[in-house]
């Protein structure tokens, strides 16, 4: 029992220190590591990580292609001059692009940018691949590794390289460009609140805070453990400026010559740094259901040699009717460990649901289930094992998402004054996130956040029917400019 | 009929020029684009060619997975100093390396190679992660782009960016390690055996053409359309030497600190091409069944609107049966096209099966298939067509491997004598393999590909009963050195 406590007083206590939490988690769950010492902000995915992230990617890309959406690879290095064509976007991006200057032996003519995104490389094939109407839609995605040379960095949350997937698509009008970036980010939002069980608010970004080049970007927004908001995804009406500066024109039906409109959208391994802070607890992590590299743990427990075997062939098929149903399923039957040290183990990497079972259990042709998120126990008939799995691990999905959006609901606060919001945000008293009403004021908003650190997360489509959304006569807050729409106030990672 | 001559004109004649043949379906197919003027060695992924290459993914990811592989992901990035831990290593890459010298507005201290193979960085990690008997086998995989900067580049053959997977795994023993690179060799060769229906010559490389730094290395080798040879994919038993380089250290079961010993195993986009050059035709791509994005193209048959209606809906019934067995269809509607033009183009992409259905088909309840590989036409009743679709599509995987297989039976030659080997690879009348008695000579072998332009691809495991193996008494082509095995010589991508 020693060893157990010890390994679960390794993580820090979530209240008294989030970002130690955090980290101890990540580390110690092995969802990711720091590479090398010379290497300051890069990140390796371990394993148990990489298998979230396959979980997620595969949930996306189904989503994607249901759309038409079909998957492509561009270059890694974009040259210098393709990034320049577009004044906003090389302002935005240049202090964080890494430059290849060298390379096969020789000084390169042209310095290379490694991908911080790219809507430039594949503007330039797409003036040459769309000629007519009949080319379009262009509805194109990759899944890749971006890189942006960052000071700060938090495994997941902000890292130098990461990997995302960036869809680029092009249309003949802007209308359907915008309905395309509004349709994306449906799906990011069904993704993230049916898959990672986490509520998110989508809503339109404030032009200080839009991509770099885009004419509007709206973003999905979630709420930590610890109050702070997550820019979850971004999906980007990109208008005709790229068009314009890679000249990605098409004759359209009438004869003319027309320019494309075109949007981009991207979500990134960040995603799992959201998984952890918006579920996990004290004990470590708390997988949702659907994204859970496994989904059932089962533990044998067992003194005696007679008693082992026993044990260990029931499991043996359990498992296997686990399996059957499509559960994922990890058997630990190492002998170095106790049954102890397993339960602390797989409660710390967040599984889900955990299986044990002993002689006792076996006499009554059952075994021990013990849910993740509160811990409740039942025994089950080895009969029904698979059905109630199933029905333990949809409820477990559902509750993790009601429990995340209470927590919202409770933590998000209307504030109409600026020393209240002040207090609020400095006072060390209050977490999370304040909505008020706003005009867009790009000056004003940049002040904001000098004394505050809060930032407007987006302008919410909908923030329910509590809120009061009627602007007439109302201010916004700080400028006391006649008020335009609610904004969603927070600190952000 | 003018517009469907002209599209199959537009592609080169394979046996008058393989090369351009080549270069003419991945253009026209869609499956890759050169990326820019000013990224010389780069290419683009097309939606077609990346569709491909999912297929290639999942049919390998779900192979390793089942032997206990799991996947990670590791920096893009390498500081030169642990590329210089291994001489052999660094002094294999540094001329195709590209260097990052800056990032996020500042020049770096150290140089960073953006990956051609990741064992130094994965190695300083397991270095690491390391610690007992209890941590190994380890056994991870990752997918991703790696850059080797390349001055004579060719679609998918030899770009200077690719796709691939790398494999890493550290183990206790030497002979376990062993085991480990042989049986991802196996796997590699069932994988394209199976599903690119691409036969292949398992082997071990000679010292000259082994992975820098390792053991040794094995390749699969595969003979394409003009006789010349591709190596398909390698797998490297490194011994220690990587294990010593970056201090790869266990506690074993005897409490004595050892070396572990590593493998890495590759395989990449390149598999494309060679999918291309074994089965393609003057009327271009020829797909296996099992990785092509589409397996069966519907192509409706009509001319007046009341023909239209009935056709268009029977096709709607049809697409319904082949997708509810698992039969990756698509089907062209598009008006813009004749029918005629649509046979041609979807020939031309290697869809393996055409499904024709017109009034007269539908007056018999029927379809007209046409299989791609030949042409051989079969009524089909819609009543049976799911089972007969798949029946066709089986038979078509197997025809092709059969052919291939064939193809480089009868173009692999048994020569000994060193004036006929000159003849046949200098002539021009001939093509194919060489098998010949050699014995390890790395000068004779740098000579021979000197003069012939020939390398050696592998020492085969086995050749088959028609090919002796027997050395004894026999001697070395070129050196005249008593024979220690067969070598097999081609010219190679």
């Amino acid at each position: 029992m020693a060893e157990d406590q010890k390994f679960v007083e390794d993580i820090s206590d979530k209240d008294d220190d989030f970002s130690k939490w955090y980290n101890d988690v990540v580390l110690k769950a092995e969802l990711a590591d720091h590479a090398a010492q010379q290497l300051g902000g890069f990140m390796i995915i371990r394993p148990y990580g990489y298998a979230i992230w396959e979980n997620i990617q595969a949930a996306l890309d189904r989503r994607f292609k249901e759309t038409g959406v079909v998957n492509a690879y561009f270059p890694l290095l974009i040259p210098e001059s393709f990034f320049a064509k577009e004044a906003e976007h090389i302002e935005g991006f240049a202090p964080e692009v890494a430059w290849v200057t060298e390379g096969g032996g020789e000084i390169l003519k042209e310095r290379l940018a490694i991908r911080p995104t790219s809507e430039t490389i594949i503007g330039h094939s797409y003036a040459r691949w769309v000629q007519s109407y009949r080319d379009l839609p262009l509805l194109i995605n990759q899944w890749c590794n971006v890189l942006r040379w960052e000071k700060r960095t938090r495994l997941f949350l902000r890292t130098s390289e990461f990997l995302w997937q960036e869809g680029h698509t092009a249309h003949a009008t802007l209308a359907e460009a915008e309905e395309r970036t509004r349709m994306m980010l449906d799906i990011y939002q069904q993704t993230v609140e049916e898959d990672l069980a986490m509520p998110v608010l989508p809503g339109q970004k404030t032009e200080n805070e839009k991509f770099a080049g885009a004419l509007r970007t709206y973003s999905i927004e979630a709420m930590m453990g610890n109050g702070m908001a997550l820019q979850v995804a971004t999906s980007h009406n990109l208008g005709q400026n790229f068009a314009r500066s890679f000249d990605i024109q098409f004759l359209d039906t009438d004869g003319q010559r027309k320019l494309c409109s075109t949007t981009s959208w991207g979500a990134s391994t960040r995603l799992i740094g959201g998984v952890i802070m918006v579920h996990g607890d004290n004990a470590g992590l708390i997988l949702p259901p659907k994204i859970a590299p496994w989904q059932v743990v089962i533990v044998p427990i067992w003194r005696k040699d007679a008693e082992k075997s026993l044990v260990f062939e029931a499991i043996g098929r359990a498992e296997k009717l686990l399996k059957a149903a499509g559960v994922r399923v990890k058997t630990d039957l190492s002998e170095n460990n106790s049954p102890g040290w397993k339960y602390n183990e797989y409660e710390m990497r967040g599984v889900p649901l955990r299986l044990e079972m002993g002689p006792r259990d076996l006499q009554n042709n059952a075994a021990m289930l013990v849910r993740r998120d509160n811990r409740a126990k039942e025994s089950v008939s080895l009969d029904g094992l698979a059905g109630r799995v199933q029905e333990i691990l949809a409820d477990l999905q559902h509750s993790l998402y009601a429990r995340a959006l209470k927590f919202r609901q409770e933590n998000t606060h209307e504030i109409s004054d600026y020393a209240q919001f002040k207090e609020f945000f400095l006072s060390g008293n209050q977490r999370g996130f304040v909505v008020a009403p706003w005009a867009e004021d790009r000056a004003a908003e940049k002040r904001i956040k000098e004394e505050t650190k809060a930032t407007i997360r987006n302008y919410p489509f909908n923030l329910g029917d509590n809120i009061n959304s009627d602007m007439s006569g109302r201010k916004a807050i700080f400028t006391d400019k006649p008020a335009e729409r609610l904004a969603v106030f927070a600190r952000a990672y």
